[in-house]
C-alpha cells in the first residue's frame, strides 16, 4: 500500500483522542490486516507529517507508539520498517518488534534441525555430519580424564587463557608443524569461522567460497551481511577463481579442500598450488577448513594449503580451521585455528568478548590424549570403520528398487555421500517427506551460497559415518518409500511451483 | 596531511614506471613515514583523479595496489582508510590491512589479561572474578560424571540440540520457576550477552546499562557498534532512567542488579519495581544479569526482575542471563538464559551459527548435580567461605600502612570489594605498577561505559573470593608497595597527563 496516497485515513481533531494516537491506530490496523506488509519501509516522519498536514511531533509520536506496540522498528539512518511476525498468539510482550535487522539476515534453522534429528531416537539420520561415535575411545578418554584430574585438581575447572590452555596449544603446534603462538583454541570449527568473519569482514564486503560448500560457513557469512559468491569446487578452475577475484574484489576465500562438505571432492596438489598462486597474486586471505582431512580411507590427501604456503611460498596468507568434532566427537565443542601470530592475536581479542575462553577440562584431556598413542590408534580404527560404512551405504543405495533415483558421486574419504536424484524429484520436498518417514537427509540447495541460485534442487547429502550398518538397510527402505512418495507427487509439485 | 593539496607528489609520465605505481609508492611512503595517519580517510578515487589530473583508472589501480600491500582498506559506501598497525616486523603477509572496521571498535585486551593473571603462579590475582575454586566439589563432580557416563556412554559426547540438553533445561526450569522452553543453555554468561546483542542490536542503536557496570557487557555492546549510555547504578534513580529512555530511545537496558559487578550494590525491592515500571511504560526490554545472585552472605537478595515481572506484571519484558561460573567454576563455560519462548527461539537461531551448541557432557553432569543435594550444599559452603574471605581482605586492607589510600565500599555478597583510592593516585597507573609487583587488580575506569567518561580514575575492584586467605596478607603487602610507588609518581604523572 502507498501510505502517502492513503485514502482510508480519517483523523478527527475534535473527537477527544490525541491525533498521534488516532494516526497510530489507523496505521496499526493497516499493518495488522496486512495492507502494509512485513519489512515495508514507512515514509519518514517528516514526509508523513507534510502529506497529512500534521505537525512533525504528531508523526514522531505515532511512530513511537507503533514501535512501543512492537509493530515497527526504527533503524538509524535507514528509516522505520514494519516488523516481521515471530510472535506466538497472546505473547505478553511484542518481541517481534525488537529483533535486529542483522539477526534477520539468516533465519534458516537447518543446522538446528539436523542436530535435533541426531538425538531423536525415532529417526535414522544421515543428515548431521558426525563420525562413528560408537567407536569413541571411552576407556582412553576416562583414563586421560583421571590423569588430568589427579594432577590438576580443581584447577582443571579454572578459567583458562582466551587463546587456549598452553599444553594443548603446544601439542597441536607440534602435531601440525606450527609454533604454539600460531594456534588458537576455539569451541568447534563453527566458532573459528564466526570469529574469522567478525575479525575480517564488514557488512557489504564480498567473500568467495566453495560452490557447493559448507552450510555453516554460508550462514556465518550471510549473518555478517557480506555478499557470498560461489567458486565451483568440483571444476576447481583457477581462471574462474581469478575472474571472481578481479570482478568482486573479495575480502577472503573460504574453501574446504579435503573431502569437501558436501561433495567429498579433494583438490589435487596442482589444484592447491594453482589456488594459492591466485591468492598470492591478489593478496587474498585463504581460510581453509580441514575438518575432514584425517578421514581418508586408503591414501592420505595432499598437503594442506597452510603447509604448501609455508613450504613453497612466503607463508602467512592461509588461516586453517580445524576441529576434533569428526575425529573424536561433536559434543566436545573443541576446535582450533592455525594462523600467523598477528591474526591469532586479533581473533583472541574477538573471542574474549564472545565467550572469554573455551572450557578448560576438555582441553586438558584432549592434550593428554594427543600425547599418547591412543589418539592415532583411534584414528586408524575410525578410517577402517568409515570405509566399511561407506561401502555398506553404497550397497544399500544400489539395492533400492527405484534405480536411477539416487546416484552417488565417488567418495574416497570424509563422511559424506553426495547423490544426484532422478528426474522430477525435488530435493527439498524429498527431505521433508523423508523426515516424516523417519529418515534424515540434507537437500542440496542448502549448500549453494549465491543468492538466488536454484542449483542443488536435484542433489542430496547423506552422512554414512554416523549410522550403524545394522540400521542402514532400514534407513534406505524408509528413504525408498519417501522417494516413491516424492516421485508420485513430482508432477503436482513442479506444476504448482511450491511445496505441497 | 591534506592529500588534496599535497605538494610532495611528483609523478613522471615518461620514466617508464606506470603512473598508478608511482602514485601508490608516493602514498605508501607518506603512510609509512606517518604523514598520512592511521585510520585517516583518503579522498575518493574520483576526487583524487580530478585533483591530480589523472584518469580515474589510475587512481583506482593505485588504491588497489595500496590495499594489496596491506596499507589501506576500502569499505563499501564509506571510502578508503589507512590501516591500523597490528603487524610485527617482517611478517610475510600484511594482516593489518585485512582487519575489519567492526573488529576495530574494541581492541581493549583487559579481560584476556585478567584471565592470564589468574593462571600465572607468580601473581596473586584480585583481578579476575572467580569464586573460591579450591572448594569446588571434586568428589560430587566425579560421582556425577561417572553416573552420566555409565548411563549415556558415548552419547555423552554427541552433538546436542542448540537450545541445550533437555534434562538440563528441565532442571534449570524447575529451579527458577520457568518452563523448559523458556531456557537456553549457553557457553557462559558472556555468550548469553553476545547472543542477545547480535539478536536485538544493530549498529547505531543505543543501549542503557549500569554505570559503573560489567566490563564484558561494555565490550559486547561496543563491538556491536551501538552507543552505550550509563545509568548510575549506585544512585538508582528511576527518574534518571526515564530521562535517558526519553532522550536516547534505547533498544534495551542491561543491568546487574544483585551484588553488581563492580560495586557490589544490590537494588532494593522498591528500586526493582521502579525500574520495571519505567521499562514497561516504554516497552523497553530489560536484560538482567544475575551472575552473583546466589552469593549472599546472610540475607537472600530481593526477587529477580524476571520473577517480579512475571508475578506483578504481564511478564515477558525481562531476559535473565545467568551462569555456573561463580557458583561452580568459570572453566566449565556453562551458563543459561531465561526468557520468553519467542526470544529463546531467536537466540538459538543465532547460537546455531555461532557455535552450533554447547558441550554435551558438562550439561549432563551439571544436570545430575542439580538433582542431588550436592549443589545446594556446595552453595552453602561457598557463602560461608566467601564471607570469611571478604572479612579477611577487609582486615588486610585496614592493616596496610598507607591509611586513606584504599577505602572499600560495603559489600553484603557477591565477590568484589569496590575501593576508592586516596588523592593523587591514578587507578590505571596503579594497576600497571601492581602487575609488575605481582598483584592483580582492576582499574575502575574500565567499568564506565560512556564514551569519553573520565570516571573511575580513583577506583579499583578487588575480587576477594578467588584468593586463599593464606595469601591475602602477601597480596596486600605487594599492593601497599605498588601504592607507595604510584603515590610517589603521582605528581609527575598528573602533570604529564600520561602514563609514564
Amino acid at each position: 500500500m502507498d501510505i502517502m496516497n492513503w485514502s482510508g485515513l480519517r483523523l478527527e481533531r475534535s473527537n477527544g483522542e490525541a491525533l498521534y494516537l488516532q494516526l497510530a491506530s489507523a496505521l496499526a490496523d493497516a499493518i495488522t490486516c496486512g495492507e502494509i506488509g512485513a519489512a515495508e519501509r514507512l515514509p519518514s516522519e517528516r514526509e508523513l507529517a507534510a502529506r497529512l498536514g500534521l505537525s512533525r511531533t504528531t508523526a514522531v509520536n505515532a511512530y513511537r507508539e507503533l514501535e512501543a506496540r512492537g509493530l515497527v522498528r526504527g533503524y538509524v539512518g535507514r528509516g522505520t520498517f514494519v516488523c516481521a511476525g515471530i510472535e506466538r498468539e497472546g505473547a505478553p510482550f511484542a518481541w517481534r518488534g525488537k529483533v535486529a535487522l542483522g539477526a534477520q539476515r539468516t533465519v534458516d534453522p537447518s543446522m538446528r534441525t539436523f542436530s535435533r534429528y541426531a538425538t531423536d531416537p525415532r529417526m535414522i539420520s544421515f543428515a548431521a555430519g558426525a563420525p562413528a561415535l560408537d567407536l569413541f575411545p571411552i576407556d582412553a578418554w576416562e583414563a586421560a580424564t583421571n590423569r588430568v584430574l589427579a594432577s590438576a585438581g580443581h584447577l582443571a575447572h579454572a578459567f583458562g587463557p582466551t587463546e587456549g590452555m598452553p599444553v594443548l596449544r603446544t601439542r597441536i603446534a607440534t602435531r601440525f608443524g606450527v609454533a604454539p603462538g600460531e594456534t588458537l583454541i576455539v569451541s568447534g570449527a563453527q566458532q573459528g569461522l564466526d570469529l574469522i568473519a567478525r575479525c575480517l569482514l564488514d557488512p557489504g564486503d564480498v567473500v568467495v567460497m566453495d560452490r557447493p560448500g559448507y552450510l555453516g560457513a554460508i550462514q556465518v557469512f550471510r549473518s555478517a551481511g557480506v555478499h557470498v559468491i560461489g567458486w565451483d569446487i568440483v571444476r576447481a578452475d583457477p581462471d574462474e577463481l581469478e575472474d571472481l577475484v578481479l570482478r568482486y574484489r573479495p575480502k577472503l576465500l573460504y574453501t574446504n579442500p579435503t573431502f569437501n562438505n558436501p561433495t567429498s571432492r579433494t583438490l589435487t596438489l596442482p589444484e592447491r598450488r594453482d589456488l594459492l598462486e591466485v591468492a598470492r597474486r591478489y593478496r587474498l586471505p585463504v581460510i581453509e577448513d580441514q575438518t575432514y582431512r584425517e578421514m581418508w580411507f586408503s591414501t592420505p590427501p595432499p598437503k594442506t594449503l597452510l603447509e604448501l604456503d609455508r613450504q613453497e611460498g612466503d607463508g602467512g596468507i592461509v588461516i586453517q580451521v580445524n576441529t576434533f568434532s569428526k575425529v573424536l566427537a561433536g559434543g566436545l565443542r573443541l576446535g582450533f585455528v592455525l594462523a600467523d601470530e598477528a591474526i591469532v592475536d586479533q581473533l583472541a581479542l574477538v573471542k574474549q568478548r564472545t565467550d572469554v575462553s573455551s572450557a578448560t577440562l576438555v582441553q586438558l584431556v584432549v592434550a593428554d590424549l594427543l600425547a599418547s598413542r591412543d589418539f592415532d590408534t583411534h584414528l586408524e580404527r575410525l578410517r577402517v570403520e568409515h570405509l566399511r560404512r561407506r561401502n555398506c551405504l553404497l550397497d544399500a543405495v544400489h539395492s533400492i528398487q527405484l534405480r536411477g533415483s539416487l546416484v552417488p558421486s565417488p567418495t574416497e574419504g570424509g563422511i559424506y555421500l553426495w547423490c544426484r536424484l532422478g528426474q522430477g524429484i525435488d530435493a527439498r520436498y524429498l527431505a521433508q517427506v523423508a523426515a516424516t518417514s523417519g529418515v534424515g537427509i540434507v537437500n542440496g540447495d542448502l549448500f549453494y551460497p549465491d543468492a538466488g541460485d536454484r542449483s542443488g534442487a536435484d542433489e542430496v547429502r547423506l552422512c554414512f559415518a554416523a549410522v550403524h550398518p545394522d540400521r542402514m538397510g532400514e534407513g534406505m527402505r524408509r528413504l525408498e518409500q519417501a522417494i516413491g512418495l516424492a516421485r508420485s507427487n513430482a508432477g503436482a509439485f513442479t506444476s504448482a511451483g511450491t511445496i505441497a
